[in-house]
């Protein structure tokens, strides 16, 4: 059958391949983590970068350049045009990089992974130091690269990856915004916090009613389980594919709160990815937006209703049908606990308040390791100072729970931390845009009618996949692009109202 | 690098290279019967379908066959031509049929397998025709191209796809004897059992100490759990890859008994796959010899060993452990379950006695269907006669539980029931050799000692994969070819000893 959109045609089948195809590659890294035993590892290892190669294959398959542009001329729809956007984008990608560069940074990434993980707990920066060079230096190279194919600075080539028209010059604002009000608010927090002390829930508490506990209120957060489903791994995370997403979360008898708001968080990873419209699946259009917005959607989940006193009102009773009555399980003391501000050396534990100091120390010192500021045996004066200033925190020797605390270094990966951050912003424009829209929020949430914010997400977010830039959607969604004004505002009326 | 056996070489690749891209197709199979949602299916379809397109097209590769043709010609170790005609099997197979048959008969079977799936359960043998006979015209279709091919008889060229060597003309011979002294066996076995009453567990039984009970039977017969799993799913299989073997069973709280000697069986077929060369991985040479070979593995273990009274009375305690003592669980009553013979419909709830009787008349049917001498409405008469004479049971009318009850005939299976007895005979053969190899192996099984039925099966099947034929393989292993004497020896040892 002829159409008058012949190689765009050719290249929508070209995706819907590698859509297929990566399904399988998806369910069984799902499975890697969730399912396997030891002595598979090797197998499904050799199976796994066998299918990789396949992908890069078909991704750089030369008759696509030419096919690109034949599309660009073609007669395509408003829809079409934007996956085709979303195709050269990844063409370029996959594309700028030389086979060669590629696999010296798997091979020094692996090894300076693999030493990591005994040199972190023995607080060893020097054994770090000389196989994170090699990482680096090869990071700054693909910059580079990256740099000259897409015109962008090095540091946001890099960035550009995750969170596509983000770059350092709107960071540096937006960024060093925060830096200023950030100390202060922490320290009036901390002030406020001391007079309101909050009660520890005392354990244990059985896996298998954390278990019932995490599924139900992914349920009550509309979590499809007839699309997806929830497992155990060390490292938590939503994977699988968006007809079948793969949650996965860790348990501890000792303690189930970090469990729950955990499973809160991917929750909302996991809807984000149920909740891609149908229509555009296995085209680059009908991917999520960007690794900020997935984030957006991970910390409205946590953050903005999780942590919602509405909602906490709704947990309460929950927890005790899951564990029995305790005093920690009252409403106004579980909000406590979920509000608790605590400045701390690692990343992953920090509340909502302090965490944006952590991003932003991570993302100066790799932006200026990029870009060739500061070289690695730089990293912990400037670490120190960064942690003193904005955290009032002493990290001076502890490289372990400082520059060394992260996989993301170790394993080459440069440019995506800021996406933390600019997920909790995003969060909180979507939140302030939502109580705009639809008057009485806050009271249908403590009524435990969440349908409002499902809906303006579905509407606004998630059905709108990659249809539109970044900034394009924060326009459609809420009337503006990216303004951090709401996270402040939505961080002094939580802490301080 | 130049090597002497260059074209050797090129087809080994090949194969690693599916092997790796098997692997991820395995694993997927195994997720969607075990983890995978609903609304996961269809596009688990789609990219296992895509998936399975790519292994087709390179296992039909027209590089192959010249390939073949030249590695022949190459100094090739014993080992090496082993695999080598392995590959050419392989090769003819998936070469021999044109790829519009493959679509209409996944077609046609797609769509009969579908109707037969109420249709069973409405007893409609008139509706259910109307679908079977263009999946059957379509196979005899297959068969007369695989013959042509093969030189085989039609019938036999299907057998040939699961059994390599199988000829009817073997099976009249041995199936034809068996049919002889059948009947005679289960009366008299019958009038022996009417004496000896056996007493019925009592349930409910927890499905968590059922799951326990049957992970420690398994670390008993071997099973390695750093190397396999154990989940549940609707139709028990052993499936996922031999680096990685991935066991289902299911249960219900009525019953354990069906559970756990299910999971003897898949056990037998898990250590098999275990044990596999690793060097030959990958290649057709290291592949389990035939299913009749991989069905004497699993009733090695269900039969000759799960029902071995030395073995009955080791399980005896642990039944008390799991589920509290009860009078069912004593040795000797156990022993009584495990061998009660009673003629029934169902071939896949039949006792080992009586079940080469089903096997027997499927295969002179089917036989029959696919050389014309029988057309799809004649089967009920055939049906009716045979299990009258062999079982002497009435199935006049009952077609839900005579010719409808097996799935292999409506999703155009045929050649495969014959192996399920070869499995048993080839499972009594190996215990007589091993009994004749190891004086004192019914006294050490009875001791506990498991490890000489293990070693032996290890080195004379396991360890063998694809090195020899079956007959070469049975020759080595036990001094003779298959000898179904073995198997009439055992029935009548255990069942009127």
């Amino acid at each position: 059958m002829s159409t008058a959109t012949p190689a765009y045609d050719a290249l929508s089948a070209t995706y819907t391949r590698l859509h297929h195809l990566s399904h399988l590659q998806s369910i069984a890294g799902w499975d890697q983590a969730a399912n396997m035993p030891p002595k598979g590892n090797e197998a499904r290892a050799a199976a796994m970068s066998e299918m990789a190669a396949l992908l890069h294959r078909l991704r750089t398959d030369p008759a696509l350049k030419d096919q690109i542009a034949r599309a660009g001329a073609e007669p395509l729809t408003v829809v079409q045009q934007a996956n085709l956007r979303e195709v050269r984008r990844d063409w370029l990608l996959v594309n700028a990089l030389p086979e060669s560069l590629v696999q010296r940074q798997t091979m020094a990434s692996a090894r300076c992974e693999h030493a990591w993980r005994a040199q972190r707990p023995a607080n060893d920066w020097a054994g770090f130091l000389e196989n994170f060079r090699p990482v680096l230096a090869l990071a700054r190279e693909e910059a580079a690269l990256l740099a000259d194919k897409t015109g962008l600075a090095r540091y946001d080539a890099l960035m550009d990856r995750f969170e596509p028209g983000m770059t350092s010059a709107r960071l540096e604002h937006v960024f060093g915004d925060v830096a200023q009000w950030l100390p202060g608010l922490i320290r009036r927090v901390l002030d406020k916090q001391a007079d309101e002390p909050a009660i520890r829930p005392v354990g244990p508490f059985s896996i298998e009613a954390q278990r019932a506990l995490c599924e139900r209120v992914m349920r009550l957060l509309g979590f499809d389980f007839e699309g997806g489903r929830l497992d155990v791994s060390t490292h938590p995370f939503c994977g699988g594919v968006p007809e079948d997403v793969r949650m996965t979360t860790r348990f501890t008898e000792d303690d189930f709160l970090g469990s729950l708001m955990g499973t809160v968080h991917e929750t909302g990873h996991g809807r984000y990815e149920q909740n891609l419209p149908r229509e555009l699946l296995g085209q680059p259009v009908g991917h999520a937006r960007s690794m900020a917005l997935h984030e957006s959607q991970s910390l409205s989940f946590e953050m903005q209703l999780g942590s919602h006193p509405g909602f906490v009102a709704r947990l309460s009773p929950m927890l005790v049908e899951a564990f029995g009555t305790q005093p920690a399980f009252e409403p106004a003391n579980l909000q406590r606990l979920l509000t608790r501000v605590r400045p701390g050396f690692i990343r992953v534990d920090a509340d909502e308040v302090t965490y944006p100091a952590h991003v932003i120390l991570r993302w100066e010192i790799e932006r200026a390791l990029i870009e060739g500021a500061m070289e690695a045996e730089d990293i912990p004066a400037w670490w120190d100072e960064r942690m003193a200033r904005l955290l009032d925190i002493d990290t001076r020797g502890n490289f372990k729970d400082g520059p060394m605390q992260d996989v993301h270094w170790p394993s080459g990966l440069f440019g995506y931390f800021p996406c933390y951050s600019l997920g909790a912003m995003y969060a909180a424009q979507w939140f302030a845009a939502m109580r705009r829209d639809q008057p009485g929020l806050d009271g249908r949430i403590a009524a435990g009618d969440l349908a409002p914010v499902f809906d303006w997400l579905r509407d606004k977010v998630w059905s709108q996949a990659s249809l539109w830039t970044t900034d394009e959607l924060a326009l459609r969604a809420s009337g503006e692009a990216l303004n951090p004004a709401h996270f402040r505002a939505h961080l002094e009326a939580r802490y301080l109202g």
